[in-house]
């Protein structure tokens, strides 16, 4: 991940002094923040923001404001319930119904239960404990440069940001094989070697006794950089997982609610049907909202082992975020949006690639793209070219960010809300800060 | 906790039980409801609620709508904020910059940093991860009878609810003293075996190679049924988990926000400064919010080592509601409304209690009463007729429910919005139905 902390002495304007200094007798010095100079975001509407100083930035970077910012409908549906009742789900209340029912209805035949929660963070943990308890294995399959939650027994599985805590015993690694640029034979043998890694971390799981629960698997392969995986990777390493009696966990935290335009769901791009699901950030655009999807059988499985209650999980207040943003999505028809409008971003990408020595591959599915800075020489990964160009970005009025191990693939994630006009301008003003940066006027760094 | 599951199929009430189905088919059969016939609200405002009938409830149990359900003032702030911008801390933002700001001026000094997240759970997961990478140990003390989140991590140290892991290798369990009805010389006994107990734990877990990481404490003992501990309990056991290397960790989620009456924050009742408090379910009066109070070190610490960041945690919607709260409940006077009625509970509460047989102790701090049932012969507890009183409590129109491990405690928690003539109410239906149920009238059971 790209965030970083910024002192508060370097900065030039008084106002970002002082917000920093508040900031580091609050919330701490290592509170992360975007950017060299930090930005203070005071009011956005679809895809733009807008700074104290009145600044407007295109957001091209944030999944939080699905729908776009501060959606008067999605405001009006939580206004309206909180002005009746903010109560949790041990009362019978019609909203919650309505909402996990829609919800539901988005999602393959078996995925047919819900429990809610209020991050990506609790419904990953719900569902390590759903998959450890079915499975009574304790290990646990994750990509080499992942991130899946703050708690602990997620921490100690966190492979992508630093963690206090060691890496886990009962964990293995994955590396995530990418076909980027490689002929069908060579994929082929890519996908072969894969799944074999795939085969001898679930054999070094059980014979160090921890048996296999489950792999988690973020069917966009985002924070590793957006990796291009062999057709079929992830269905070898799902029916590899579940030979060895472990569960399927498809983080959609970032590839879901219609991300990729052809698919609702991220794993539905890979032809599989996930044990469980888990949600995050898009899902209450911006409401503090989180649910974990899975069967009845394993659901009631667990119910009946555990006194599982979530207060705030499901209230009817961030039922009626969630239906809103359902909503929006349908009227405006937000997926089909995506699906139109990534061909143009992903043209555009491709062509300043072409005319660009430092861009390798583009990388990506519908509204989230990857661009890769390579040494043009070399091939090497290229992250302070990246570095300097998501900090122009900033200057010239779009937020974006980087991925991957190397920091070196920008990250183009704007909400689904995002016109073609604002493909352009991300477009044209990449294309100028690219050549720009390229072009050995990089950006002062802080 | 007396949460319990409903079949549909004996429900007599056809939306009940429509609802139930729906409820079964959507969120499972074990999503947690209360009472033998579910209540559905819809509507509240203040202390009350509303069912679909039309029914109204005082509601004397849920400290969610900490100051009085769907209150106006807070309703505002978070459909202000979300008409501008929800979005996270990666940015700067001065909401979250102020609402840190006048949360932390509740606090001790040394308590001046928070983190925000989401829940309670996810809040005593930031605790645990703390202490634990601070201290270098794993072990954590808590309460025999206690619960403080749903993550693995805080279920395997879970000892009040059903988990369906095992109770952790480096967890130990603390038997909380009850002084209740002891005389001084008794008290001094009962102390000094607690404390020999803690001690008991600190060496085996040493012993066992754990160390010690922290200990939990709820400073009301809420879960335990709201246990008188005797003075300098918690500041002994304090003393022995420091002298041991490890953290005191105040879970403020039950005790605190005034609910006392004479102080802020619980742990200020038993004269002690935790290094950690956690905060939880009436933060943002139903928007879902959390925080982790804790000294600038102990942050930075952690900040240096751990990539950190919680995606809703802080967001600027969030802090308009905890902001909120802490603004109606100084304009409104809430914790010395909680200080003014908490006698005239107390007082009603002993009045009922000598009169009635199967009553016997009354326990609790401020707006947090228990009232213990018993068998008037034997003295034992007498979870039963806790539980008819309170499903008699529901037909009569309030809403409470019970603790303890034989569930025989009756929890009283209003909101702090509860004014003298609803804490009457509230005492001449307990009257009632305290008469009838061991009257022999007892409830049907469901």
């Amino acid at each position: 991940m790209s965030a970083s902390t910024t002192p508060a002495a370097t900065q030039s304007d008084p106002r970002t002094r002082e917000l920093l200094d508040r900031r580091h007798h609050t919330l701490g010095r290592h509170s992360p923040l975007f950017y060299s100079e930090p930005l203070e975001l005071v009011r956005g509407r679809g895809v733009w923001v807008e700074d104290s100083a009145g600044h407007r930035y295109l957001d091209a970077y944030n999944n939080v404001p699905h729908v776009g910012h501060a959606h008067p409908e999605v405001a009006r549906a939580v206004h309206e319930q909180m002005q009746r009742l903010a109560l949790h789900t041990r009362y019978l209340n019609e909203n919650i119904l309505d909402y996990a029912e829609q919800l539901l209805a988005t999602f393959d035949p078996g995925l047919d239960r819900v429990a809610f929660s209020n991050s990506g963070s609790e419904a990953n943990e719900l569902a390590l404990r759903i998959a450890r308890q079915h499975t009574g294995a304790r290990g646990v399959l994750v990509s080499d440069w992942s991130y899946h939650g703050t708690t602990s027994a997620l921490a100690e599985v966190t492979t992508a940001l630093a963690a206090g805590e060691p890496f886990a015993d009962h964990a293995r690694r994955l590396r995530i094989p990418d076909a980027t640029g490689l002929d069908a034979a060579a994929t082929a043998d890519l996908l072969e070697a894969a799944l074999r890694e795939v085969d001898e971390a679930v054999a070094s799981l059980q014979e160090a006794g921890h048996g296999v629960a489950l792999v988690v698997v973020d069917s966009l392969f985002t924070t590793e950089g957006l990796v291009r995986v062999p057709a079929g990777y992830v269905d070898g390493l799902a029916r590899r997982v579940r030979a060895a009696g472990g569960l399927v966990v498809s983080d959609e935290v970032q590839a879901g609610f219609g991300r990729t335009g052809t698919s609702m769901w991220g794993y539905q791009e890979h032809g599989i049907v996930p044990d469980l699901v888990t949600l995050g950030k898009p899902m209450g655009n911006g409401h503090p909202l989180g649910g974990t999807v899975l069967g009845a059988d394993l659901l009631e499985e667990f119910g009946a082992r555990n006194e599982y209650f979530n207060t705030f999980g499901g209230n009817p207040v961030s039922a009626a975020a969630g239906r809103a943003v359902l909503e929006v999505m349908r009227t405006e028809g937000l997926r089909e949006r995506a699906a139109a409008l990534a061909p143009v971003l992903q043209e555009g990408l491709h062509a300043l690639a072409a005319a660009t020595p430092g861009i390798g591959a583009v990388r990506g599915q519908g509204l989230f793209q990857g661009v890769d800075f390579v040494d043009p020489a070399t091939g090497a990964p290229d992250g302070e070219t990246a570095r300097a160009v998501v900090e122009g970005m900033r200057r010239a009025g779009v937020l974006i960010s980087r991925i991957g191990r190397d920091g070196n693939v920008l990250k183009i994630r704007p909400p689904l809300a995002i016109a073609q006009d604002d493909v352009r301008t991300l477009l044209d003003r990449l294309t100028e800060v690219s050549a720009r940066v390229s072009g050995g006027e990089v950006a002062a760094r802080a």
